[in-house]
């Protein structure tokens, strides 16, 4: 029955997209969009939360039956890029795009409702929608909304990413670490500036910070578990001086990557004893900043399993490599056990896919409807068992 | 009879100096500094060839009986630098400046021309005097100056350098090199571009440079002759990027000083030889442009005692070591002998001393007339052996 | 009927064991030890072949009907190990010892057969006993066996690892990659030697050296995919000369240890682009013999399930991490399925564990039984099917 | 007259040469050559005094009128070396081998002893022999000699070594350092060792020797005034193990040469801050042992400068540049003025030249008279100054 009644509201699904991807907002800048939202699950009867955390949604759909509480996340901002799409549903606020699909992540959950609602007499247990904001930006709306009680007397909570460089019809799952932790290191090394001519009498800032670069090479080839991943990137380094002259200062910007808690730890911690340790052999001074981005995103092997058995029915279900990208999905996780996977949003016609984020990014709208099927179902199953 | 003539001179050097210092012109652009030489020159007799190798003037004093040849080099050009000092005289072009002494070297060159015309009568010889343009800017105006003819004829060079760190009395000398070359390296580094999280799918460009500025330490301490001088900074480190890519391209910029032929040879091969193996290594490649700058000066040494000896009567002379600075006098003694000195112009009285190149760098006017004894007496000396 | 056949077997599983454990024999030198095992499968009426790919033992149980064909392989060569433990059972051959735990492997297979033989008439299909020597040292046992023919006929082949580091009752089991391929680098670099005062005259080959191992950091931390495990370590750097010179060569030693063939070629090509980086950098030259082990252990999926489930009988089943140690069982499921798994044998009074290869390394013979029972139920339940 | 007195002791000059050189005797095991030297002096009438700071002969010529005070050093020495040259005055000491010259310089003082004896009538002031033990190997005979008074009443010092890579005919000498402070560095690196796959579990002493010896590249290239030469050389790094484990220690051995007590300080600190920075960055702990050689030979300017000056009379007079060897003449000149220089020993009809410590060495005696008539010319005029 649920997939009838979400076959029924594709089309509306379809349009709620549309709409949502016309009138784009950016991260913890949101504002019609919770609106739009908190105003449909309302004309739907749900019990409505709006402002949680700040700019969320909380929908709750109360069964005929006391049991479970089963949640189901959406999050709805949108990106600072200009769409280069000539589609009708081009978006109308310029320099800002749903580029990354969380229009169709809220369509899906706008349309799983209505389909669950016309369930309700047959319901034990309760489905709340969690709608959240601002996942592109650290700290997220994640956070907040779990802080103002988002999982309250949830057991449970499911999630997913539409996909655009995975064929139409594929789902893929992973127990345990799905997506990684992505942190931030900013670093400023201070030498002595001085003439090229006389580097003894100067701090070479460009030296140091080669030596750094060279040298924290070993920190994942030697510091780290083998078996772990880590990744340690600069992107940046930026001495921008005359050619004769003895750098005074460096700029350094990087990332890490983890999905261990452990391994994070090592890598923060040896990245700054390497920094330390060639700024001291050097006579020079450094700040080091290490922003935690988000936590690993941490599948638990139960739910997965069971989301895996159940959308074997809707798509093909295989095993992702964990994503070196990050989602702020985890710190649910960390609360409620759940699960969150990837829904294979790719037109097989399509010649190019352009990627997440990119201009022309688009994806193929009947992965909504797998997904939510998907969800669906696993609510429903969860809730009868 | 030099001396007293160069004495009653001082006051309209001291002039000629002041008004140079107002009217200072940048390097290839001078027009009325060398207009104003010519004409002073012409006023007292001399034969004046102007426009030599572009902007330069030369001026040739006859002697009343035939006999060697000696030139006078002396610089004019002046500075991209707002002038700061608060002096009658300050600079009246804007963002212009004498601030390496040149107006200085100028006014000695005149008021030696000026008491030697007349001694003409009793003169065995001749005496060249070549006011240069564009000292400061590679290739510098001595190469074109000596390319349209200016060493014709010459058969010994003579130049000095006021020296604002140095005590008024003092003038140093050396044998052999006394300035370095000073050469300047530009490299572009191309790797290939990614996500911060996929390093294995892309060629770090920064890693690249970090292991070419690491690796290039051991040029310096292993290739070269450790008995002869060698420098190699990279001042310039350009990878702007965010945080979470791995770079594409990295420029880096840098200078090699060196005081002997053969090692400026292995500075540019083995610096070359690191940058291949590093991009070799890691994939990527390279673009190398090692230009060649000022050759270092380098002082003949029966000259340099000759020129020495003669100070010893109006300063105290010691040794200097090499200077890891650069300067284009060194042309002239490719092709004749010769030797070049520093004068010392610091004001005993001054507590602070502005350095070369400086926006308040001010020099002991009396260092001028020092100078022009030393340079005079040896001109006569000269042509009288 | 198997497990009681198996208990009653196990006084003499324990005895056969401490027999071997007395007679130990080095890899590639086993002579009692396979005519031992040759004996024992005689008598049990076994069809036996002996010098299988040199000193390897085959032994076939033919079932009443006929059917597929199980291999269980057990490995019997031990270590040249003085044994330190005061047992009855004490090694009586000098220098070498069972401190790997093959002569459980040996007594497991032996008590299975003798439980399987008198299973005979009952069984459909055949139990192959594959009884490798020399997998303590490459290029192993294996591979000659398998060209000798052992796994002809065979369709699927299990095998086990008695495993003292985890407690008696557990198994481990793992689908894809469970151990690693170990292989081992061999590295002369020539350089020029010369007196320590005079380095632009020599190549000095520590220092390239000492570039190779600090530039090889890069390969695992940037060449490899972060996901794929893999390591470098150079546990020998042998330069042995007076203090003032300059050394003429270095000895290289090292071991790389992956899971993944991709990732297994890009480490050896990429360890040898950054040697010639370095040498080229400096004008040295070089030797490398990348020598490869045994490849990974990569156990089918199915067959891992399959016993996995099976194991739960007899054991706590858990995943293990993929170990970064080697066996040259890798090689047999290169041609059939299969799946190997460890058997946990530390007794859970013992305070301290004695790693592998440790002279006082010891393990719960009542491992033996739970293995057994293993193979010897996967054995069964394979040949229902 | 000296001159013929020298040319007439010529003969005997080489039978005492070729007498020590056949029986050569270590450094600080002498016993001899002591001997026969102070048998030689005391036969000739000379105040002689015997074990001078251990093995040293100190013998003092008064002349008939008192006046100032010249030393002449000559050390005497040998080397542990096979002589492998085929002459009649072949070392008969197994082992050992007046590889260096030493035979000569004592030669041509006890030549010159004889010599001045005959001349003492005419003598204003003293000439002091200092003949020293243990000149190859630190710490040396020369500050044990000192503190044993033979500087006492010495107005000036001269010395010279036989240069066998320089014709005969020759002589070099340099105003300042002429020969290099050689010191030696063992350090000793505590990592903690382990299995090669487990890099994680361990602290890579070799990874921190390797990192150690490339970021010292630095410390000459960049924490060094470029003017001033210095050399690091590493000549022994050990790390003897299996391939597959981590090391748990290295050792190295390498060597700091310099001219410049200032230069020797920087190298000396700067090199352990590299060191220290290593140990930190990955968790090793280390020790430095920093063993300071001979100081450099610096010679005085007026003392040079006298001593070039009569060479001229004897031999080709040239400027020798600075030696990154060392010798232990520069403990007497830290006392009082005085000069070392080079007399070329090249027999020019040799195709081969063998190296000083090399078992082929050999000079050509005539070497000897050259370095006896300057020596001895210095000394007469210095006196009748």
């Amino acid at each position: 029955m649920l997939q009838q009644l979400l076959e029924q509201g594709y089309e509306e699904m379809v349009a709620i997209r549309r709409h949502l991807h016309m009138y784009p907002e950016l991260s913890f800048h949101e504002v019609h969009t919770p609106a739009y939202i908190a105003n449909y699950h309302r004309e739907l009867g749900l019990e409505v939360r709006e402002g949680v955390g700040g700019r969320g949604v909380v929908a709750t759909l109360r069964g005929a039956k006391p049991g479970k509480t089963v949640a189901i996340r959406a999050d709805f901002d949108a990106l600072p890029i200009q769409e280069l799409n000539d589609v009708p549903y081009k978006s109308k606020n310029d320099g800002v795009m749903h580029a990354c699909g969380h229009d169709g992540h809220t369509a899906i959950a706008l349309g799983l409702a209505k389909a669950l609602v016309k369930m309700q007499d047959e319901l034990t247990g309760n489905v709340v929608f969690i709608h959240q904001f601002a996942e592109e930006i650290t700290p997220g709306g994640a956070i907040a909304m779990i802080e103002d009680g988002c999982l309250e007397g949830v057991d449970v909570i499911f999630g997913t990413h539409l996909w655009a460089p995975m064929p139409l019809g594929e789902i893929q799952v992973r127990e345990g670490a799905i997506m990684a932790a992505a942190d931030a290191v900013n670093i400023h090394i201070q030498g002595r500036g001085g003439h090229g001519a006389e580097p003894h009498q100067a701090v070479d800032a460009v030296l140091v910070g080669a030596q750094f670069v060279t040298n924290t090479q070993a920190v994942v080839a030697r510091k780290v578990d083998p078996l772990k991943p880590a990744v340690f990137s600069v992107g940046h380094f930026e001495a921008i001086n005359s050619f004769n002259v003895i750098a005074d200062t460096v700029q350094l910007k990087g990332t890490v990557r983890t999905f261990d808690a452990d391994v994070r730890d090592v890598m923060e911690r040896e990245i700054e004893a390497v920094l330390k340790s060639v700024c001291d052999a050097n006579g020079a001074t450094y700040t080091y900043d290490y922003v935690r981005g988000y936590p690993p995103v941490v599948n638990h092997a139960a739910e997965t399993a069971f989301v895996a058995n159940i959308a074997q029915q809707y798509a093909t279900v295989s095993t992702t490599p964990p994503m070196m990208i990050g989602e702020d999905f985890g710190y649910y996780m960390e609360h409620v056990p759940g699960t969150f996977f990837f829904t294979g949003a790719k037109n097989p016609a399509w010649e190019a896919v352009y990627p997440h984020h990119h201009a022309r990014f688009e994806f193929d709208e009947r992965a909504m409807l797998i997904a939510a099927k998907t969800l669906g179902d696993a609510t429903l199953q969860y809730l009868a068992q």
